[in-house]
């Protein structure tokens, strides 16, 4: 039996294994799931007689390589500052390693290592990064063999709740990490180029400066600029591109009533508060208050931030029970963002039937034979349930089809990679349709920037 | 005749190496002026027979400690991260050591050693810190002696444009490093305490926070907080104070205008912009802003920012000539911060007549005898002209006078410290008065928080 080395049995790696057990037999293999933890793997085992689960501390030397020197190839599901202990191992044993994370410098620079060794070392093979770069690729790439041109590129990719178990204000849940949605939009200026404008937007406007985008079936959304949509120009060969912009998608209202925390302060991850065990949800807002004997927190916050009366937004700070204030927060020494996070946690967190949602939308324009025209596409993915969500299966499905592809022979280009060749997306983006991963694409008229002809 | 070193003839040394010189026959001193280049030294000595001025790298060792040995007291005006060499040295050869900056950690960590050796290394001794410390220190302590209980204390300080001098929209104009000024406010959140509520006001907040303040004869100034406040409870002995709020000084008006800048993302020091050699000011203005393919600039900017037709934000901007599409900002490679501060500097740079103005102002809460009272006290300095301005004056004559008081066994309390005992502030407060610095104290009703009893 040939042998698969999973390390990581996180959240995301449900479906990951599901796939590769349910092949098992037919393909003959023996799926190996290592985790710290022996209860993760062996739930995600589920006693299938192809499965193995087994406990690894991955900062264990000897028992690591003794895993990977045994298998016949590697997928590493670990977070991703921990893939370079597995890669290097990997290179030294000849193993092809499969990861859904970014290429990092250091993985980057085993490129020629892993080439000599003629080895596959495929990456950002998940969701985003991974079907966003397969999806947008192949539309792109026949753009091009047609001999048209790619003018405008815009990418936008969210996680959010199915519409099934939406019913909150906010129109969203906790899907994924809730740390990072809570500090979305820290790392840097957003920045992207728009009719070969390069624009920039600091933190404190990015939530009002969304754009809204619709989806047959789905209804409308908002999207966000990501921070760094320039570096895909090299990425997908758009060098010369007018327009490239990349961002998140929320339900329409969330990013304005978000706003609402980056403006008071309540996102920064950067210091702690004194007190904060003992504060109450109400304290903690009042902190990034004007002072004064008798006014209250609420009319301070609307007068802050100049909300209306009647302002939905209001409706939503009440819903998450910001103005609380017999809850204490509980957490010492904690950030803002860990206080808001754990606030949000109590009225975002998944209910036992809730499903989660997996949204991406590409819009490509593009000229040919001198006529601008555009692309839409979009793919919509819902959860089974709260083990196989759609965030599980959309990371975890092109890295199981990647792996056995790689197993089998089927991908061979050696080196440290990313699936934008059409070697590796064709046949993968292929096989996720028969999992309900599909896109649905349809030419638009070239709508650009000015698409009713407004003049001055 | 007694060698005092100085170290580092930069703009804040002019009146130091005055004062000196002006008291050297009688004091029977030799002013060593010692600076990389010899010019700025030769300009500060003015030919003076008692002063000599030299060139000195302070990384060449051997001339440094050459140069130290031979005295018999050290002033470091080098900028803050150049004072541990001459710390050490003046540890070394048993000299005492006279800054105006900040005590780093690793020049505290000297204090043991400094002690053994029986040696005054007297720190923040300039304006800010300095003057602050020492008008703040007489108050409290005055207060504290006479069985009073503090309950509050405000302290603003700002380097600002003579009143003689002040002739643009901003009332303002770069008295010192243009740099600091742009990128103010990013070092952290702004906190403090209000009547025993932690507060915290985040960056993009942080120029609509501001409180008024009115100075006899001069009118009326704003203060914005400054990042942390907290640690001076503990510096100034205030440890369970209600209300400790420090803070700069600007004109009424400037800050609701410089939050412009602050809101597009103009401050922002953090990344390099594409292309900025050949950028306007326009297009610099316009990075930040929304794409469209005919919407002006100027709307663009109205909108984003809800700026009425008739705000006088609008003449300050076009003062600055912000919109300009001619002029280049021929910066390469420069962070929006860099770009913001050349284009301010056209505008902001003093002319040869102007003069400078340092503002302090206090604020002193206290309860003593069952009853609450409150003193304001406040500090106006005018520069003479451009050498001896205020900010030269105000920085350089308490260390010269500290210096002289060391020398001359006034001042002996050995350690690493700042001028916050009455043996140190008492008489160079006293004698800072002779050279027009001093302050005006008044008594006033106590105000707190609810000064005209309003009720809900």
């Amino acid at each position: 039996m040939r042998k698969i080395l999973i390390i990581g049995a996180g959240r995301s790696a449900s479906s990951l294994v599901k796939y590769l057990l349910d092949k098992s037999d037919k393909e003959n293999l023996e799926v190996i799931i290592a985790d710290i933890s022996i209860e993760n793997a062996q739930k995600l085992a589920r006693n299938h007689p192809n499965g193995k689960p087994i406990a690894l501390d991955i900062f264990h030397e000897k028992a690591r390589k003794e895993e990977i020197k045994n298998s016949d190839i590697v997928i590493s599901m670990l977070p991703a500052r921990f893939h370079m202990e597995v890669a290097k191992d990997c290179v030294e044993f000849g193993k092809n390693l499969v990861t859904a994370s970014y290429i990092s410098d250091e993985l980057k620079a085993l490129d020629k290592d892993v080439k000599d060794k003629g080895l596959v070392f495929m990456n950002e093979i998940g969701l985003d990064p991974g079907i966003d770069h397969m999806s947008a690729m192949q539309v792109i790439d026949r753009i091009k063999d047609q001999g048209g041109k790619m003018i405008m590129f815009e990418s936008f990719t969210g996680g959010l709740v199915a519409p099934e178990s939406d019913n909150n204000l906010w129109n969203y849940k906790f899907t994924w990490n809730p740390r990072n949605v809570v500090v979305a939009g820290q790392g840097g200026v957003a920045k992207f180029i728009q009719e070969g404008k390069y624009k920039y937007i600091p933190y404190n406007k990015l939530f009002r400066r969304t754009e809204f985008l619709r989806i047959k079936d789905y209804g409308r959304f908002e999207g966000l600029a990501n921070r760094d949509s320039l570096k895909y120009r090299e990425i997908y060969g758009l060098e010369d591109i007018q327009t490239l912009y990349r961002g998140t998608i929320r339900r329409v209202g969330y990013s304005r009533a978000w706003n609402i925390f980056v403006q008071l302060g309540m996102t920064d991850d950067s210091y702690t508060m004194e007190g904060s065990e003992d504060m109450s949800y109400r304290d903690f807002i009042n902190s990034f208050l004007p002072y004064n004997p008798h006014d209250s927190v609420e009319l301070k916050v609307r007068h802050c931030l100049k909300i209306d009366q009647d302002d939905i937004i209001w409706d939503k700070l009440l819903e998450v029970d910001i103005f609380n204030a017999e809850k204490k927060v509980g957490l010492k020494n904690a950030t803002p963002a860990q206080i808001l996070q754990k606030i949000l946690e109590e009225k975002w967190t998944l209910s036992p039937d809730d499903k989660d949602m997996i949204v991406m939308y590409h819009k490509f324009g593009y000229e040919i034979n001198g006529k601008k025209k555009q692309i839409e596409s979009n793919m919509v993915v819902i959860g089974d349930d709260q083990v196989y969500t759609a965030m599980a299966k959309t990371v975890g499905l092109p890295v199981a089809i990647a792996t056995l592809k790689i197993l089998n022979g089927k991908i061979t280009t050696p080196g440290v990679q990313l699936p934008i060749s059409k070697e590796v997306y064709n046949p993968i983006l292929k096989e996720l349709e028969d999992y309900g991963i599909n896109f649905t694409e349809k030419e638009v008229e070239y709508l650009g920037y000015n698409p009713h002809n407004l003049s001055a």
